[in-house]
């Protein structure tokens, strides 16, 4: 058994919890990017729902305990994608859902945000910040603080992925997930190293948001003064220490990519794929396009966890 | 019951046949479109499958047909989708697929084609010609011609989609559906008067393609001697008489629209719902930029069809 705080039973409750329309998402082979990839790749798509993330998964489960413990708020942080699908979750329940962003997040997501009727409040920061007021907020009002990642709904809900995963995957396939808070990581990490134990489970951040990456390194938690890339979904800087250990027990490795190769899956999936990734959810595309012989012939499944894109940036991306 | 070609109990009997990567696609709400289409707007996507398209649905049919026939060969015209399908359909079946294609068809269709080792044959004219020349191949080489629209497993294929469907639907609600021959319109149509008759059909076809509905609106074979559109994949001139007979007992609307409607769907589908979408699978929302009144507070439904298009001239779409 590993140590983690993850556990099977309960990530299979989870999935039990979740609105149908975040489940059993497509999972299919994409011959189109191969030749130009070198490898087999395999694309599980999550963002053909109401809120365009896989972030659903989390907060269906969130909601869900928060109504059968008799809370009626919550707040989180949320670079966008979270409070998103938290505002989602929380409108059909009658939840009061309050949620903290950067000013600098994307406006497109923020948009979301508040038609979705959650309480949006910006700060003049990065998530860091807004993660810090987020905490103060739930604290002088006495409500439900969400911390993604640290709390254990936001992996078992992103778990539930893997689950859907492990019965299509051979044992020298490699899984390439993008890496922010780690409650992706971890959970389909998880759930990958106990039901698939050969496949190889990769986390992939940018080399402008590294935090988490070198944590796993050096086996420590290592913070950054300041994130620069364009994946606005995986930019921490201060990562949790429970989440790292879990990390640490679930992952086979951890890489870094440029900005350029972050651009270049971005139109990739888009041209040869037909589909519309934000920046972090090409992150392992990225990481294919930089280490190619690693995957040479190998079959890779990549998760497409959200599309949630400024459209004036997007068509800039596509043509930079 | 309905005097049509289709039969439930055989739709049925389709589904259990066809590859599970095209059944239970994703279907869910996108809120994000409803502001600026004045109506509650729902998604059924059929395009995250290996052929980017609802036609791996018919070929599935077919092609397991054929291998319980004994037959190792087929042939069909294509506007590029359908031979795409079958292409992947036959080769995971050891059969010998070839595809007769116009030289004007959308190069990203026919290299797709090509790649899934299909033999594909391309005629100097439209897909008329297409049609015939896929016919004398097949009465040449004593192969199964396999017709779209007419041949009854492409209709049941697609009119699995409706299975899908008819348990969200409310009796006020429309379904938009891109016609071209008629397989989708006619399977989808059949299926929703059986199982959920107060659903409003309606197909939508562009001004620059209308034989089909002009056939459906004069109840008698209208053919045209010129298509005129960007919406390549329902860009037909000949509609087949069986298939109109069953169309006008399932359809309660066809409607044209304007390409300059198409290409603003497109957009909207790319800007608001995070879609590529190809012409043909912006049909549907055409059809509500150019009637708002008729849908104001109405549930509708639309099936993105399609997302093959080529990159060059999808992105003047975007920027049209």
């Amino acid at each position: 058994m590993l140590e983690t705080r993850l556990d099977l039973d309960r990530i299979r409750a989870a999935r039990q919890v979740i609105d149908p329309v975040f489940l059993d998402t497509p999972l299919y082979r994409c011959e189109a990017l191969e030749p130009l990839l070198g490898c087999s790749v395999n694309i599980k798509l999550e963002t053909a729902n109401p809120v365009r993330s896989f972030k659903g998964r989390g907060t269906e489960v969130v909601a869900d305990h928060l109504v059968r413990s008799d809370s009626r708020a919550v707040v989180c942080a949320s670079a966008g994608n979270l409070g998103q699908a938290l505002a989602w979750s929380g409108r059909r329940r009658n939840l009061d859902v309050t949620v903290v962003a950067s000013r600098f997040a994307t406006p497109a997501k923020l948009d979301r945000i508040r038609a979705l009727g959650a309480t949006l409040e910006l700060v003049d920061g990065d998530h860091e910040l807004a993660r810090d007021r987020a905490a103060e907020i739930a604290h002088h009002q006495g409500i439900r603080l969400l911390e993604d990642s640290l709390d254990l709904e936001t992996c078992e809900g992103a778990a539930t992925i893997a689950l859907e995963l492990v019965g299509s995957l051979e044992p020298n396939a490699a899984v390439l997930i993008a890496l922010g808070g780690g409650a992706m990581a971890t959970g389909i990490g998880y759930v990958l190293k106990m039901l698939a134990p050969d496949v190889e489970v990769i986390c992939v951040q940018p080399h402008g948001a590294p935090a988490l990456t070198l944590s796993w390194h050096q086996r420590r938690v290592v913070t950054t003064e300041t994130t620069n890339t364009i994946a606005d979904g995986v930019a921490g800087r201060r990562p949790i220490p429970e989440v790292l250990n879990d990390l640490l027990l679930v992952a086979d490795d951890a890489v870094l990519v440029e900005e350029s190769s972050i651009l270049k899956a971005i139109r990739l999936l888009h041209d040869q794929a037909g589909l519309i990734t934000e920046p972090s959810a090409a992150l392992g595309i990225a990481a294919v396009l930089e280490s190619p012989t690693r995957f040479t012939n190998r079959p890779i499944t990549t998760i497409i966890c959200g599309s949630n894109v400024d459209q004036s940036k997007y068509r800039n991306w596509l043509t930079a």
